[in-house]
């Protein structure tokens, strides 16, 4: 154990440990949840402390020396080497201070250890040095915006293979013809492939919202300081830093017009949460009708022969369950819950700023991690979906609704009354609809079952 | 009491009411919420029932006499005068089907009227007739976005007047010096203006995303019939059908690409209310703020004084409490709990149909509603808002963490044992800093308060 | 219209009106939201009114003469003669202060009125006399409270005949014998009636679960007036008033030991609508189940034949679907949404006070109504299920996992090895399993799919 | 790496791992979400699978041998030795089945080596042995609820403590004077003490609310195998499983009466969940309180002294954040979150099973530690909090609204006049009242500010 001050007094430190005396006040102050930082989160943090500090060494303000120590302690930031040391909880209170901090003291151990000194000895100062020109309130959303885009672009290629694989099967089931279903009860005509088709026509609005709102997280307040005056930081630093940022992390950010607003307010991630949540209820959509259209196989609708990608029971024999599409079903649950929990701290931003931003971006951060989960997962497994001709083709054979198109010859009432008599009768539908229209049944099934059924219009 | 008969079996209905047997069903099976259709949906679907028939007509599926009397049954629904007909609740089951038949009926009723028949002679068809080429899939939705285009229009002029209100106080407060406060704790300085402007910057984001989404909810699946088909309707309507409306209704509404997709998935309106949420979290930020701004007065923040508008309290004389803030707020409460309930809601479409559209339609109107209503009563209540100079000025005198500047030559830990130091000694942290610093109080409170002091950077 | 002035100014109000200045600066303040005073909440209010006047009386505080009066006018509240003059938004702002001089003002008025003055005379004050040694903060939440206790015993009385009709079903369809399904697919034999059996056990436990919570909301704030330490009334009237309410309204309410805690804190209503949470889940799977066991019902589970209540569709003749239970849906989803936003407001309280009670009581008071609204509506419609037994019969005939018995003879992986080989050989699979039990193929049925094979155990 | 077959195929599994083929396939098809299995649900399901070999050696259906072999390693898992071996995701799908596979998989293995054998030889089987007479569909929920029932525990007795630091505040501040505050807006007199007195009986129902809901989670279906039939299980083992469970783990578990309603309907979750959510309400009220009541601390209501766990910022020097209330704040937004997400999740079963058990049973275990967690935290902290007593005094002095009382000799308007009478004149409000009054200031002090001044009533 070494020992630090930090002007509430002494507090005992692990030896080894980078951090120092705020990060082991916060792990007192903060019982542990078991949520885990980001680790695109604090790789974006690493780049924000490298811009600062390189930026401060171009303008004078460090030293080369300390300048070039705190960069080579933020690549291992960057790269992972030092990301076990930011151990202060990504719920923890303070607006994120204690986790700026955490960063902060590790940056300057490592920088003082690149310079020949020992951990707690601080030839480079954690708030000085590191932290200089800069606040957790400007640093904070900086990082958390930045590891948002690097998520929403793995989460739009994500998205678009899904979309893929979505687009393969409509082309495949393209022939399958089998009864549509509205409210859940038999209706007209559709085939297979045009119900993956319109799967994918949604996946493919979410890939386009999700490509397009980029552009509305990108701008950022970094520069700000505590409340986005700058207060504290000179201006060339102010004005400068965002660019630094960018052309270090080769992430396109760019600096707030109006860096109160940009430090105060976090709608713009109640926006793109409302975006992922969109994602989330075509998932659930998907994954549901996946479920439906495989469910029995034998007693149920069974149009689609699911993956046996494991054994489905641990006490029913040869049992497959739709365990992926369950799986994804339970990441966009968990994404609707996070859009709530967005939205009650994003709303309770006050006055110059959020206390809640911790919260905002952790879950944020999650739920494009679990989306992209789900996605993932749902490209694997529909592939492997078949299609089962037979019991599509039975199930249509049985479809009452599919004499729908009758109703512009003889009107809506009376193809009812087929129908009615059919049951009252116990007489097949087609013989009755047969007699009543004065048509050979194979005619009518030719007419009404046939792939022209499903196209636009009569 | 009149009886129809609609192959269920005789049914009584008023004899002064212009809806049929469907809709009396309806009004069985369904108990009342006590809610109402949104008045812009009826007229919207007034204008779907119209552009049907005028496009029947001409393509001759309709005799110009039945095409001329539903179009003009057609402007009384659109004009408002039949409203009061559309009985069946917006939360009934079915999705839409018996929303749609109350309309069908009290169209077809009122068109054979104009022919010079009776109710419940039915001239004109309700299913046959009014209904061509249609179903409840197709059309409810499309009224549905028409609705939602229309109070999306209004609301962007009422968030773009509520922004001009607060930019109008961001002049007028912008030499109001004041402390900012970041956690709720004295913080730095900031000047009143500058909050306002942050308000209504973050108000310009909503007008924008607002703005923008009206190009997503454009595009309808009319023509699409009960699947998206376009089943049991001609191809010439299918094509044309949404031109016809659009030049009919002059609202600019586009036939989707894909029918299918657009009659099943409702994944548009999740986009939208997410965006509605995003509004929602910004005015019950600003509404917060205000409360906080304005609290005391004499024993709180107290910088705003908060406009009269009605008495406070119906024990405490003179008091004066933020109500317009407090409705805003509870408006926006309702909106991000609609966001669940439509959230839920499209989430669970099932293959060709999403049964629950009319409660995705509903919420979505009331929230553009209570956003609408919340963002007008702030427009007339800031403009009544007045600063509190002397408080504020008080307030900012009793801030110690304006003398955060002096990091940058002091460093952080020796400012932070000025503070220390006039807490142990209870001396005035402005007579320190003089000593500490050797420079007169009134040159550091030029130095520390001053309006650059605000400004970017030092 | 008569001019009235309150202190903050003259103001106009129509002749007719009964109420007053401060109803009438409200109607100005808060845009209408469509939303409706929940009639028990003003008959509640209603009995507050009386109950004071009343005790004032008693105590002299107020003249015979005129607490006759206030009474009188308070049973025309309670009556429902004059709740068409209760005319503020459920969802103002000021924490129900504008509801409450509502209704001084109108019994104000009403009372004077009936001492033979006009309105606007006010012979009888609506703050010194009707509103004497009370609070806005202690009669609203007391007034919500009542109107919970009301419509809380209809709801259980709504469950409970919802309970019993589930029951009916469970008796008639109990020797249904059909195949279980876990996650949609198919599993081992069950019967219908054990299937309508949990849902009736389910609706038992919301039926306990709600009449226990009863005595958790009997608490009232009332006397507590301004933030519950009584301020500026008689400690007799704060002694007694509750137990003169009791008596004159027949609810059985109780004095809060602490009514500080009773008038800030809200929890009492997450409390209880997370019960109401409770049974909309409930009622959300019940009405799912019944969904899907009627769904087709030719090419889907079609066990249940779903009762004709209205055409179900406006464009597929012959079409039935589950209209009661998607309107069910749609109220418990509602209810969740609610349950959303009393989270909000609950949680939003500030010091002596919470500002959002009014619409923490207006969607406690809506779900409690939803809620009955789906309860009844099912009640009436799930009578009029039919089992299909000859679909039940042949689902349950299809199911390979009514093997499952076997594994505890041949074990786990030979029971999947002929479910395996009847699917390679395209074989029955009562076939393959007679092979390698050596059985009869109708002994093994009679072992496999008889009614014990759903009792309890082997 | 070994290889192992299933019936699906073979599958590599590392050498060392003691799960198997199941848990391989599911590692492949859930990606990781980064969520842990709570250690308490893992111990629990210890338990449930010891009492299964226990039983199943003493009914016969094991051997001793092998039954005791079972049973030591499933002390290894309740000890936690081998927890580090159930890795499959909390949130995987598959109703909990791969989860289930996991333990019965580890168990096996480490029941093989303790024969004698070696990991993969199955002397012990996973399914035959270990699973024996059982299913996940019953164990899963069974588990689920015991690790509540444990967490329920721990958290009542958490929160009892938070009631105790808070009752002793109460005592510690019960003389100190201050302003109530409703609206935010200065009101009448309270004392601190009354404030704190109301917090802790806010969280005393809480104590209340989740000890008695105990009960309730108490009833498991553990005896039910897949749908509550107890299908392919002996009639001894499933009326005997529950008790042999309760006398192993000592946790009081009852067998449900209705075992086909335990397995499918989830409610019970719902309800609990209902109950933890109000107690997230409070800590929200309370921890929100605390951060007005420490607001400024110079330039708000600064009437606590907020304990200095921890430096405020990275950049303001000398700031003390409320950095543990924000935390509780933080903690119980999520609880609120994943009440939506058991809500979606409890609505959503189907049938004869709740396929997203996992995560109905993840979020309420979550939520239960994320509420331990809050309460831990405030319960150091709120015995650091010191009351500001000259602060308190001063803004007591301030509040014009302590004039309420003189409502009952003057009335309502005339106290309202002098109130606006002194903001026009700007005289002193005491001053006015004592003309007014006749009346010495010091006299109308001690009338309206004295301890008597917030007793119950006049």
């Amino acid at each position: 154990m070494r020992v630090e001050n930090d002007g509430l007094g002494n507090i005992e430190i692990p030896e080894e440990a980078y951090w120092g005396a705020h990060t082991q006040r916060a792990l007192k102050n903060f019982h542990n949840t078991g949520e885990k930082l980001d680790k695109e989160f604090i790789r974006a943090y690493g780049y924000v402390k490298k811009a600062a500090a390189s930026l401060n060494g171009k303008l004078g303000f460090l030293s080369r020396e300390k300048s070039d120590a705190i960069c080579k302690a933020c690549d291992e930031l960057i790269n992972g080497a030092l990301s076990g040391q930011i151990v202060v909880d990504p719920l923890s209170g303070g607006a994120g201070t204690s986790i700026n901090m955490n960063i902060n003291e590790v940056i300057a151990n490592r920088a003082t250890e690149i310079l020949g000194g020992k951990k707690g000895e601080y030839l480079v100062h954690p708030l000085d040095d590191v932290n200089k020109f800069q606040s957790t309130n400007d640093t904070f959303p900086t990082a958390g915006k930045m590891a948002v885009i690097v998520l929403l672009k793995e989460l739009v290629s994500t998205v678009e293979r899904l979309q893929a694989v979505l687009q393969e099967k409509e082309k495949e089931f393209w022939s399958v013809m089998k009864p549509g279903r509205t409210q859940l009860m038999d209706a007209v005509p559709i085939s297979l492939g045009q119900e993956f088709g319109a799967m994918a026509e949604a996946i493919s609005r979410d890939r386009w919202r999700l490509y397009k709102v980029e552009e509305r997280i990108r701008t950022v307040n970094l520069g700000g300081t505590a409340i986005g005056t700058g207060i504290a930081a000179d201006k060339r630093f102010v004005l400068s830093i965002v660019n630094e940022l960018r052309n270090i992390s080769g992430i396109r950010v760019a600096k707030a017009e109006n860096l109160i607003d940009a430090t105060q307010n976090m709608d713009v991630f109640a926006e793109i949460h409302g975006l992922l949540k969109s994602l989330a209820t075509n998932l659930l959509k998907i994954s549901n009708d996946i479920r439906l259209l495989g469910s029995g196989p034998n007693a149920g609708f069974g149009e689609l022969e699911l993956p046996k990608v494991q054994a489905g029971s641990s006490i029913m024999p040869g049992k497959i369950n739709p365990v992926v599409p369950e799986y994804s079903i339970q990441m966009a649950i968990s994404v609707l819950a996070h859009d709530v929990a967005v939205n009650f701290a994003v709303s309770s931003g006050n006055l110059e700023l959020n206390p809640f931003v911790p919260l905002i971006v952790h879950y944020t951060l999650k739920s494009l991690r679990f989306l992209a989960n789900a996605a993932k997962s749902l490209e694997r497994y529909i592939p492997e979906i078949k299609a089962n001709k037979d019991k599509a083709q039975e199930n249509l054979l049985k479809s009452e609704t599919v004499f729908t198109p009758m109703i512009t010859a003889y009107g809506y009432e009376r193809v009812q009354k087929w129908i009615k008599r059919s049951h009252e009768e116990r007489k097949d539908i087609w013989e009755i609809a047969a007699e009543e229209t004065e048509t050979k049944i194979s005619e009518l099934k030719a007419k009404l079952l046939g792939k022209h059924s499903t196209g636009l219009g009569l």
